[in-house]
């Protein structure tokens, strides 16, 4: 279906060393198990080498340490790098075979006229784009999606169908939004009064630097007073929760289901995993990883790998250990007992 | 408000054994412990059963087992599966109750003309269906819909308002999408590059079997190479995120705020529960339940129930029992210690 | 860029002891740290106090036990309770510089003519409003917003852009959904069948009450038979799910990606924290706080503070007492047989 490139072609784009036939001819990038003659694929991680051998690939990405081992069985481009190469192979690939947004402004869209519209804009049906805002050169802007008043888009970046930026919100370029995802919604703040809750109203706003990418249905709520700010590079999956005034530093990623609690700052270069949870006002240093599902409850002020999550077993023998762990404490009291009358 | 029954229409309609006046009015469905002498209600676990007798129902589903007990007190249906008996009540009512979605296109609705529209399908305020979509016969597309480019959707599939599927998804017949999912978002893939994350695009597709259901603001997203795969019959709740690649097995059921990881494989008739998180790249077989909270990160090979959560308590036992754990190991070298010394 | 307020006019709408020139401008609403001569400031918590010698903030909003401290510094605010008078300052400012929303129906909403729309309502880009639905008076309907047939929103409520009211919800007066939220869509519930489920139409509805907040992409399902009730002052965050039939009691507040199964019931003036987890049928007290991350799998008849997560640690230490925790009951049987050695 997909218009087919040769293997020379796939080589003078992106480099590397060919070996094999340039004439060959490629219609899918796949993976090596279920890879057919015209399909292309890459050997990143050395544990699936096994694969290799048996993958049915026209051809196959690898190190230079996996060279002999690849072109044993057909054609290879070898690279140092092969997942990064790859990658880029992957947005070549996307580039060819995908129909560029239609430019322009989509008849049934509303653009308020004192919005700014950059060179090459692309505007989807139904999008609503309100006063003051602007949108850099090159911008799309999906079907239904939403840009309040005095947001400021740049360029090539692209909103998502139904991406909403709600009013002040600053994206950098080349950020992708996607579908669903809230931008600047109110932060969560109140004040107790005598058992109600008075609103604080959330006057920051948001503010994004370039490259950065947003999952569907993530949130990422706008300052109390001053700006949750989430630096360039930063990757968010879907279904993340960013409390206001937040920092996210520099190519930070974060991955599904996570919730970051208001005022928390996250250095650079960290990785947060699955379905983490980082308690508000904390601090958290540059290259930190956190594995999945733990709940970071203070700060973390060194680089490093942070875990906390309760091995899961079958249940019978998870309800034995968790009965114990709810009389831990006294446990411990009888170690101690013991060892007092040992000595 | 709502139209009655007759008690006579509803056995006459769904079967079972009717104890009492067929020409007994019914209004509402409902639980017994607020039923009217309107309501038919039902029993489908022994455990409310002292509901039964201080209920005002004026019918109440039973199973054989509880016939006698529910005619000392009134009007009743005996039927093996009450709870079963119960959802094609719902089901019946449901459809008698509720107006039904207007055929045809609504005029603001923005359907590309190359999109192909099967007989009684409904296209609501705002939808937009572009082109290469084609929709099946009786498909429902609700107000603000959005199906892009050569999406398949099978007949008598409906999309609540809002929900969204992304280009190249194929959803089977009598499927549910509710409001805010999205599917065909792109996976979570990037290749490091000294720093910086090389997006690797998202080039394969998700499908959908049939009679699946979808919950509200859930997501899934499309593979990286080749699809992510939802199997018949697989229900899936809200908030609900799956990563690319990932398959489902059939009939499988997943609760509210599950986070799957990416090339995660369930099997078929699993239950997964509430907030449970799964990591990427395991397999799990058949039949597995994993109760709620608990986070998988290896591979399950057998049926059964797993579980790891840790138990919660009071505030001030869980911190002693927490601050004992911080020092678990140690605290079993304590009692290898006191082993040695005894032998 | 704001039109700047005097202290004299905060101090004169607001209330308190103005220590300070009532002429001096404010243009800004900012905490202490990054506040400027012409930024109001306060101190709530006196955790913060040491903030407040060296801010140069034109004025701040501090208890009388901070008087002195405040006023050694510059202007000042005095007040019982500095929070709240921030909240109200939140506030009167967001009314001063915020736009109102643009009264009347903007001309390509869809809104059904058997639809009531009160005085002075608000009706933005591409709103659906169905049939027999009733706005009241100053109700503000965001673009892109849906509310279905039936529903009921009462006077001086907002719904933010893509904000989503499935049909028969009811909504109390003064309530703010934002964007992205889900109220009444289905909940979920399926009878078994030899391996297939069944659905199990929602018959029920959704009602809100007063003052309640509802953040982006949350869902609150319709009840199965009976409703989904959220009492008035119910405060709820982002990417929160609330299954059918929960019963939340006023003035609860749900911090962000939490959880509540269906027919939960949760007491008045409670506090759930981000990422909690709450089973189904369970029964909450009133004024119960539970912590961040805590799953709770029974009920809770007591007020207090309740709490579960598996403490985070650098990953070698967590690893090496998960691995313990799994023995954990082998552990307690050992320290038995060496207690019974002794005795």
């Amino acid at each position: 279906m997909h218009p087919s490139a040769t293997l020379g072609e796939i080589a003078g784009r992106l480099g590397g060393e060919l070996i094999g036939d340039p004439a060959a001819g490629i219609d899918a990038v796949g993976p090596l198990e279920s890879a057919t003659a015209s399909t292309i694929s890459f050997l990143a991680n050395p544990l699936y080498e096994k694969q290799l051998a048996s993958s049915r690939a026209g051809c196959v990405i690898v190190a230079p340490a996996f060279k002999e081992a690849a072109t044993a069985r057909g054609a290879a481009i070898v690279t140092p790098d092969p997942y990064l190469y790859f990658a880029r192979l992957t947005q070549w690939w996307a580039a060819r075979t995908r129909p560029l947004p239609l430019p322009g402004i989509h008849p049934s869209a509303q653009v308020d006229p004192a919005a700014e519209v950059g060179a090459h804009a692309s505007i989807g049906a139904f999008a609503v784009v309100e006063a003051g805002a602007s949108l850099g050169a090159g911008v799309t802007v999906g079907a239904h999606a939403f840009v309040g008043r005095d947001c400021r888009v740049g360029a090539g970046t692209r909103l998502a169908p139904r991406a909403t930026l709600m009013f002040e919100t600053v994206l950098g370029e080349r950020c992708f939004v996607q579908s669903g995802a809230v931008i600047g919604a109110d932060g969560f703040g109140f004040a107790p009064d005598a058992g109600r809750w008075e609103k604080i109203e959330q006057l920051g706003r948001v503010q994004i630097g370039d490259d950065v990418e947003i999952g569907a249905n993530s949130c990422i709520d706008r300052g109390a007073t001053g700006d949750t700010v989430i630096a360039d590079g930063v990757k968010i999956d879907n279904l993340v929760q960013i409390g206001h005034n937040v920092k996210v530093g520099a190519h930070t990623a974060i991955a599904g289901c996570v919730g970051i609690a208001g005022s928390a700052t996250i250095g650079a270069h960290c990785m947060v995993g699955g379905g983490v949870g980082i308690n508000g006002h904390l601090s958290i240093a540059d290259r930190v990883v956190i594995t999945a599902a733990t709940q970071v409850t203070r700060s973390i002020a060194k680089a490093g790998v942070y875990s906390g999550l309760f091995p899961f077993d079958d249940n019978a023998s998870w309800e034995k250990n968790a009965a114990t762990l709810r009389n831990l404490h006294a446990l411990r009291e009888r170690v101690r007992a013991l060892e007092k009358k040992q000595t």
